[in-house]
């Protein structure tokens, strides 16, 4: 007769991978909730970057097993007023800050619960006023994990923060938006999400953010054209393989999303684009 | 039926992250020990460095469960006569090279047993003489964390080499320190630990290193004066989000250490500070 | 009673750590073999670099329990025509793109059976077009490592691509190689393997690579005299340490092959050295 299949908790901060921290943090979890899995999820957001945070979250979620708990300790207030949260969604739970890093999150997810953390039962004995990722956020997911209701930590809290929506403003032949994320290889993933191929060359674009959430937008791929920094862009491609080494390309990335990318360099540093510049798309 | 709880074994090296030698010690482990938890510490360790290892080591292992194996590998010594020995405490195993690594945890523990790795049954059949992680430490700690009596790996040994005490020297209303520790975010941490708090303005140090380790020291936090390099800072906070943004600030850190830092900065790289530099405390 | 050991997936990527790529895949494979333990190679081999991950899985693979997946996703040609295939060795399974990434494994392992992912069960419902290792790659090694026969994953394949077998050219006194890596500490690992020593002095040499498979080379090791780029080295020597700190040292590492390192140092910073670069061994 097989186990039961372990509860996973994923673990994202800005800690780094030198100094322990997240092993600390394991170490906790473990001592609570022993069956666990864990999974990093990334460890290099760059300090304090609650976008970033919230990009790679949004990106992770719908892909994990129902169930799973989301750690995120990304917190610059810690110690500070802020609170410290949970969250139910119709398939995962969140343990955070009540900063804004769920942002990308909860506006895929609809509707959610949330409690804020205050119940020391669930706490370490001793908490710090430093690393509350080890002292209130590591337990609080580690009673999760193990089966505890989400109620039981701590009373049911509203208006969470919530990061400014990305831009994402259409008209009839025109989307201005912005670069949301730039990746490892340099590839620039804009707010123009989620799209799906209707046949090989039209595109629909249902917006994830912004106020046109609800409007679907069709697209003539080959005749779109692609503005970010200094590059321009013709058309938009299945993959970033269709151009040759060395050129740009505009395509459908592994979100949905529309991506700029160099095939096989990085649009980011020869073109010197960031997050938050802008990008349009002319249809 | 819940299942027993899975042994744990942490990893510490100074190996990187980019040439697979971790995850061949986790081969290694698992073919001996298939039920083993791994967690990795840090594999950033600066290369052979003793210290950040014996540091980073020193502020995980209270926050494991009792039972957990730790396998260090920062080991300079490889190949040459230094020992590969393994130490139980009350509440943790070590599986490491004899060069120091332990001496913090050890100073902590008080008393301990320590063996030489010498039983050829315990070690990979081929041993090269580079790699003891994988073909020596490796195997030990995935035996010791099946259930193998820690007397069954070799020989008792005692007299393990130790490194020096860090620098902590109190007289009345002064104490001389050092940095112990630059972390990630480029925050000093002391030499001088472990403080509580006795209420809102009183801090009680039991000194961990040095000889006054049996002397408590009652310090009023705002009137205290920390000195490290260029810096002097007024008081000490409970937290570094006291400060404005930029601004420096001396608090007690998540290990209970006077810690030093700039609030949303590196107070290393901007004060040009490293470990072992000196820091006092006047009170 | 124990439980059965849990199968073993290990990754292997070019995709940083940074951005939540190997968390996503982690979380599709735990979704379909939850039993399954995850064992990280490495996730910073350099973009798009198949030799480097060629090398780094060759010294891996022999040192995991029989029944391994081993999952590489090193993979320039995500969405042209290269096949994703599945490839199965006496201890162990491969699941990668067809693009000579797994070269230098199956030299070692001599006969193996290959597929091709093609059976869309085996895939998520949707497959984007640049993420192979999220949609294709991961649910094939999770139905593998979960019993799954490789038959079921596709229809065999044969022919397929392969790497330059890396230069080894012996004649009655002397070997021509190549740096094949270089590894975190700037160590030089060559061509030049598989070494055993007969005895203190006397190496033999059956090579991997080049067309002298089948013949073994005996080897004085004092008399030997190895040179690469600037550097000139007497005699073979048993480990790193035994020559003095900051000294160029030719020796026989980990993996039984001729390695060149300074003691302490990088010798491939110091002598400005890359992967590619010839060697020779005089004898």
């Amino acid at each position: 007769m097989p186990e039961e299949p372990r509860p996973i908790i994923t673990l994202l901060t800005d800690f780094g991978e030198a100094d322990g921290f997240v092993g600390v943090m394991k170490g906790v979890i473990l001592g609570i909730a022993p069956r666990v899995e864990l999974v990093d999820l990334s460890h290099l957001i760059h300090p304090q970057d609650i976008r970033q945070a919230a990009f790679v979250l949004m990106t992770a979620v719908p892909f994990f097993p129902a169930g799973t708990v989301h750690l995120v300790v990304v917190d610059p207030g810690v110690g500070s007023r802020r609170r410290p949260i949970a969250v139910e969604i119709s398939n995962a739970y969140f343990v955070a800050p009540d900063n804004g890093v769920l942002s990308y999150s909860l506006a895929q997810a609809g509707s959610y619960e949330a409690v804020e953390l205050t119940d020391p039962r669930f706490r370490l004995s001793e908490v710090s006023n430093t690393f509350h990722g080890r002292d209130i956020f590591s337990p609080a997911a580690a009673h999760l994990a193990a089966g505890l209701a989400i109620e039981e930590l701590g009373p049911a809290c509203s208006d969470l923060l919530l990061l400014d929506t990305p831009r994402l403003k259409a008209d009839e032949n025109r989307i201005e938006a912005e670069v949301l994320n730039v990746d490892h290889f340099g590839n620039l993933r804009t707010s123009i999400l989620k799209f799906t191929w209707e046949n090989e060359t039209t595109l629909l674009l249902q917006p994830i953010f912004g106020r046109e959430g609800s409007q679907l937008i069709r697209i003539h791929a080959p005749d779109a054209r692609t503005r970010c920094g200094s590059l321009e862009i013709d058309g938009i491609s299945a993959t970033f393989s269709d151009v040759e080494v060395g050129e740009a390309v505009a395509f459908v990335g592994s979100e949905g999303g529309l991506e700029i990318a160099i095939n096989q360099g990085s649009a980011s540093r020869v073109h010197n684009i960031r997050r938050g510049d802008p990008v349009s798309l002319r249809f």
